[in-house]
């Protein structure tokens, strides 16, 4: 078993770390680090544990240490939950004292030589990791997931890329109050309402989508624009996606190129990776966010109504995914997984 | 005062027609006529009264007709918020008998004498009427207005296509729950959910759009695709929107050429016209559906986030609008409106 | 293994049974039976399924049947899922034709020869059984749950009925839009809303409560006013209940009392018995309806916020259920459990 | 015209305040004030306006002031929306530099001699005016308006506590999201959620209910017992109340005398007040938060469903009140006018 650290542990995202990594056959928990507020405090007061299923056994008991490699000693990897803020300093410490460091922040995302990671679409990108420690002069390593709705997105879009080519993606969200992490939205602000505007969430999406489904030296070349909308759902991102392909494409040959679609954690077999990375449902209502953001635990792309795109010529389509789990820390989870199996680990 | 009656006047749609038409200062409110279930009762009785103002004392005693014009009599002209179903054959009927009918079916939208009709983009199509009583050899008509969506698509579409030229538009929308009629959605279906689906809405998206923005005899040249999705919300359609344009334009000039726009019911000052069919919100995150849903009484087209679009070359932006009012009763109104000024009534 | 028939098989409820008995030690599913429209055809079309996991494989290729014992045969027991005014005269077919019928519906609870069980409150009312037969002159069975409100209200009230004796029970429910079946409660009615009525509701709870506590053959004589009222949750009924006891009690008394309380199905360790039958929260702001509805697998009461009535005397407190689970399908097979356990199965 | 300030404007009830005075033809909105951190802004640049019709013109330029009678001058009354912790020490500055503040704070509610008033429910209580006058020696004087629920409960329960008499009231509440200011409840805790606590909510109620329908000098003397919910809607408290009375009382004579009643408010013909106080509506599912929370524009509590209560022996009801509304701003206006009305101002 390696030991894991969780930095910025007791917000939304730090709990599902938490949750995810509960009973994982790998790595566990033995140190949790927030902000001073909660620092020396034990886990189970810090958080405002805000998941039905009850906080770990051996984690409630945990202090509650600083963010600095000084006071997370003896782990053997860092998982960051941090806010983007604080995290681009805090995991370069880390990097620096040696900590290969999985990232749900976006600090270091776009930086070139670190790795923006979702590993069924681009893991050959951990190739950066040699570059960055050549380039920083450290030991550890910055290892990123990207934004949520680009990790869904991206899933969706790399069978198509592969096979089909891509000019031209629009994109519009309906994103679930979970993202915005606690307290996050207040209830006055989405009761009966749409929020049509989420910060930097589409300048993310345009930048970030190029990036993964580019070579680790050089970003896809095609066109991204984003839209990205607030809606009173609990957990799950569902978009709709329409593109411009460079290859003609009939819906039936996307549905089964996404279907069939498997990545080198589903090859390595890894223990987070889903059976199906994207899942296509045949029925005409669905996806449907409740129903099915669980699939392959949170980790697959679900994907529907792939369709011919009168405007643009390619197909159009609907994809939901689990925005603190395949958006968040379950795709940094993966990420370890993937790193293990590499010998990063 | 000109005496109306209402077809279909105890579902949503009806029931909004009531509530808006009481008070109106040109009509009255004489007839209601629905299905055989209800047919005989008093419209109190019959109708499962939705709306928090109560049933209009004028109407309430009303009793309820049979949808035909032996029932229906001593009108000046018809309303029907028929199901699109019965609504082919009984406006026929109505026409027949020399009624004039606005309609908000979607039965004959689409025939090419019948004009659909949103008046401050389209005023012109009128002149289809003096062709449909020619081909159908009738002296009524029938006039529809157009899908909910569509009504507000079009309203900030039109100042686009007028000033800059429109290739291409790709639309996502989040639809409210009335959208879907009583009892529509069950609540089941919604509560912490988003349905990606509307039944035939894309397809009446993306033809309505052309006929109505194009000339009276042919429907305008650009590409449209939609994406139709139901969201949590009582009232109020919001749609993100894509566009590549003919010519060069940025946010400020498209703000601008929506903000200035007024169309002929804004001259003819026509009693249901907004005075800004177009509102255009500065703040980064409007309009919002709660918010904003009742601009112009909820007759104005509400946009927001005006930016360019990386993909497609043009502006993206935000539009609401009111569903059963711009989107439908209201829409109906302000053409029955806009008949009589044009002595068509 | 024995096998057994769900009667009402495609509607909420059913849906629950099916799910909650896959993968269930002691009890298969072979058999479905639903109304008319339904019969004849595969189960996975005729049921609108709405869990957000997939049918079970063993029972979605099973053709739908009459709900006839001549129709439904070679099952061991029948659970029943139909609705009231069917449930009535079908339950009595099949109990005359020698079945064992545990039913949800409330066609036969409170007739003073059938078990309305509540096997942690009231186990020995099974007793009831040997009086049906003679009477009925039938070698099958009825036995009835609770309506959902009253399975965990009566849960919570067991301990302070034996502990402290009631005098009487105020109760005030918020429940949640499963209760009402599919498609039950219209969005439209339920969105931004609360609806304070559910037809037969508040006589079920205040005459069932009587019946459960009471002996095989005497009602207890507490007096119960119950008001009940529709929220915009999926699942989980919450409940302000205020008693006025027959000995003095102070919360923390009262809350050893339930903490600590287990009946006869924990002893005889039934497979959908929870560990605790009633789970004490000590946060102030707890039980919360989704955060608590999972407690014990969705069997357990969840109670919180135990204080002095300053209007009555006795206690004060909040109880949570999961109204599917305990409130309906998971009591029936609990008691179905319970029956076998008992040898009466 | 009385010029009038409003202390706390940049709030959620002061915001409704600045709407509500709107248009009063009595009093004009002269000055706002508020925290440190939005004096010296123009008010709509401080206040994070949140309703759906614009802030008043008058207003919006306004500056925000400090909140002290040095920094608010020239203005004929004080309205307060202040937190509670502060408005105890600043009410008080108020009333020695001889204003009448109207406050909707708890701070000073249950002091004996400041008049905890709903006019049509103990008008009389502002003689406690003099007395607070000789014994605090300042010219001012505190007013104050109850708590939400409170409001609504009392005006509810006047005229059975007149014609039948008292002795014990049950009342469970499901109240809104608004209650709670803003930012308030998150969002991530309410939606499919219930919140089964509001922190002193029903301790207030307890208190204030004996105070309001007590004499001037001595609260009245049944008993009350108050659980209090939040639930996901956003205006509007719905109470679920039970009472044991003196007097025998069937359900029509209560709905009689409730549906009769009047105050002073009503016979001064006060610009605020409803023409009636309790509207007793018939439906059986009536009154529902989001149909019925603006009768009498959202000053008139809504009762229905009064029916025998047989645990109390009284009657049992349902009660709907606009808690920021009759439960906040409105109260205060209201009890300004039957100030001026009773020449105190």
């Amino acid at each position: 078993m390696l030991k894991a650290a969780v930095l910025g542990a007791t917000g939304m995202v730090g709990q599902i770390f938490i949750r995810l990594l509960n009973g994982h056959p790998w790595f566990e928990v033995t140190a949790v680090a927030a902000s001073e507020r909660s620092s020396g405090l034990k886990y189970s007061e810090a958080a405002n544990w805000k998941l039905s299923t009850p906080i770990p056994e051996n984690v409630a008991d945990l202090e509650v240490l600083d963010v600095t490699p000084k006071a997370v000693k003896n782990v053997d990897l860092v998982f960051s939950a941090l806010p983007a803020d604080v995290a681009g300093k805090v995991e370069e410490d880390f990097a620096k004292a040696g900590y290969v460091v999985l990232s749900n922040a976006s600090a270091h995302r776009m930086e070139p030589d670190v790795p923006l990671l979702n590993p069924e679409v681009n893991g050959d990108h951990i190739s950066l990791i040699e570059e960055q420690r050549r380039k920083r002069k450290w030991d550890g390593a910055i290892v990123t997931n990207p934004n949520c709705s680009t990790a869904i997105l991206t899933l969706a879009l790399k069978p198509l890329y592969d096979g089909f080519g891509i000019n031209r993606v629009i994109v519009s969200t309906m994103q679930a109050l979970s993202g915005a992490g606690y307290p996050g939205v207040a209830s006055l602000d989405i009761v009966d309402n749409v929020i049509p505007f989420i910060r930097n969430e589409e300048e993310k999406m345009q930048s970030e989508s190029l990036k993964i489904l580019g070579t680790p030296s050089k970003p896809a070349d095609f066109k991204v624009s984003a839209s990205c909308h607030r809606v009173a759902t609990l957990d799950g991102h569902i978009e709709a996606v329409f593109t411009e392909l460079k290859h003609e494409a009939d819906p039936e040959s996307v549905a089964k190129a996404m279907s069939s679609f498997v990545g080198e954690p589903q090859k390595l077999k890894l223990p987070t990776a889903p059976a199906k990375p994207i899942v296509v449902k045949k029925e005409e209502d669905r996806p449907q966010v409740r129903l099915d953001r669980m699939e392959g635990n949170g980790m697959s792309a679900v994907v529907g109504r792939i369709r011919k795109d009168p405007a643009l010529g390619g197909v159009k389509f609907i994809v939901l995914g689990h925005n603190t789990i395949r958006g968040a820390a379950g795709c940094s989870i993966l990420n370890a997984e993937y790193l293990k199996a590499k010998k990063y680990l």
